[in-house]
């Protein structure tokens, strides 16, 4: 049936847009703010922001662990997050393409609404664009994002220094992997899931106790080596990884061997990596063991001099570079 | 040459983004705030926030007027400004499709640096994603954009009734007849263009000057048709429509004869209808004739009673009713 699916009248502004966005968004969006839906959402707010915006393209839409509305929700919030910001108001567009079915639809529009109250954000303001068939895949997604960062979570001034440990705060890769694994359609264990998880009740309050914490980021598309590669350029340090220290899940570990990658490189959307004065790296780790989001979490390495490379200290005591990536591993991760 | 196109790889995360990003987005686009490439931007604010979201899909990319480029721009900063507030920071989220000439995402990128300077924004963070050939449409562009309302121009608690009159800020339907009559390829005079255009300059000094202003919209996606609509259900008001004061530019109304189309319906992109106190009105106008984007301002209607329509009297003195758009007129005009 033609009601089934999003037809191209659903973006024209009409009939069409006017029910969707009742009987699907606000039924499942709806708030204070939001309904009003007035041009911009207003309201009051004082102090230090933080504003940060993803699009999410990932394929397919569902997979083990989540989906897409999740993903968007979480995503946004955990940029904020990692930046010493709390999540508080979110805006989101959808590019949708002809024939998506409403009952997809409506089951990303639970996802986002689950996510937004596990998060702690509102859904503030809209917008809805729909593109012929074959214009689009299925859904796009973006979402921006608005916290407040209060003065003693702000690192952006500190300085990463030689000695400062880097630390992650559980397994690395299983979002990568466990979509890979989707993708090419093998059956797995029920262990085989996405981290997918907002990371702020884990930030927050690390940033609240913690003033050697110099950088945090989530390791998204890219993964660990990424973010490394990134912090080595941008603050002329060598980093040095522990190949041993690394916390790898068995079945990702596996996967990993048999399908020629490197969880390294493999992006993660529920961890955080941490750069922190040696003298609190430790305490830091207690800290996160004792958290249900960070019981793997690991001293994986260190700043060892000025420079410009990330190193690997292999299991067998070899070293290798870490280099940024060249080629596609794994387009559409997020 | 492969290097002369956007390919997956320009969204990985590695080595090709940091080069897209550098030698592309920065080049254009750079800032103090953006070049840091945090997670998510910092800066203080103090007040009522206004924050929007907007997803443009508009094809084709280029059109007569301006380009993808300055409607994400514009359109985002419209949507602030109407509410009251002044535009002051955008986020920019890229949806590329693989195959993107290099060149078009330059250009367009040199309409963004134009646009916001224009519009006096800045762009403080961004996404790029890219997504494989035939699951995309050269490029979406998603703009969020947060502004300050200063407690004199937020229009939202003043009371639409009985006798107050509908204005334009002028001419109707050149964005959306523009962009139609160069899809269908008609070879056109240099009369024949989008209105595009930021409308802050406008706004926000008549909101300091007026009070009676009791709504304002930029009539985009359905058209002056489709604001009065909602304007019409959400405050249960009849509102009549006078055909014969409705600015029309000449080429527009003859292209909308041709095409059997109405230019009620149609976008505008740099225009702006507002709904004020009688006893304002005039004044209001003659404000608007005095500024460069208000020349054809007229005023077009009145709130005539409670009610739940909107009518036309037509120029031969009948009543017809203005509803809202059941088919599509004209998808992805923004």
């Amino acid at each position: 049936m033609k009601e089934d699916i999003i037809l191209l009248s659903h973006g024209n502004g009409g009939q069409a847009t006017k029910k969707l966005i009742d009987n699907f968004i606000l039924k499942h969006l709806g708030n204070k703010i939001l309904n009003n839906l007035f041009d911009a959402a207003l309201f009051n707010i004082n102090g230090k922001l933080a504003f940060t915006t993803d699009s999410f393209v990932i394929s397919p839409l569902f997979f083990e662990g989540g989906d897409i509305g999740h993903l968007a929700v979480y995503g946004t919030c955990n940029d904020l997050a990692v930046m010493g910001a709390k999540p508080m108001y979110l805006s989101l567009g959808f590019i949708i393409e002809e024939g998506l079915p409403l009952k997809e639809f409506e089951k990303i529009l639970v996802s986002i609404s689950q996510a937004a109250e596990k998060a702690e954000v509102i859904i503030v303001t809209g917008d809805t664009k729909v593109v012929e068939k074959g214009k689009g895949d299925g859904i796009f997604i973006n979402t921006s994002g608005i916290g407040i960062v209060e003065s003693q979570r702000d690192w952006t001034k500190r300085k990463i220094k030689k000695g400062d440990k880097v630390i992650i705060s559980g397994t690395i890769g299983d979002h990568g992997i466990s979509v890979m694994l989707k993708r090419l359609g093998v059956k797995t264990t029920s262990l085989v899931k996405s981290d997918l998880a907002p990371v702020n009740s884990l930030t927050l309050p690390l940033l609240d106790r913690f003033n050697g914490i110099k950088f945090m980021r989530d390791p998204t598309r890219g993964g660990v080596a990424t973010v490394l590669n990134e912090v080595s350029k941008n603050f002329h340090v060598e980093i040095e990884v522990e190949e041993a220290t690394l916390p790898i899940n068995t079945w990702a570990k596996e996967a990993s061997e048999l399908l020629g990658i490197d969880p390294l490189y493999m992006a993660n959307e529920g961890k955080v990596l941490i750069i922190a004065d040696n003298k609190q790296a430790d305490n830091i780790v207690t800290f996160l063991h004792a958290h249900e989001k960070g019981q793997d979490a690991s001293i994986i390495g260190k700043i060892k001099d000025v420079g410009e490379n990330v190193y690997l200290k292999t299991t067998i005591g070899t070293h290798r570079i870490v280099d940024t990536l060249k080629k596609d591993i794994l387009p559409r991760i997020c």
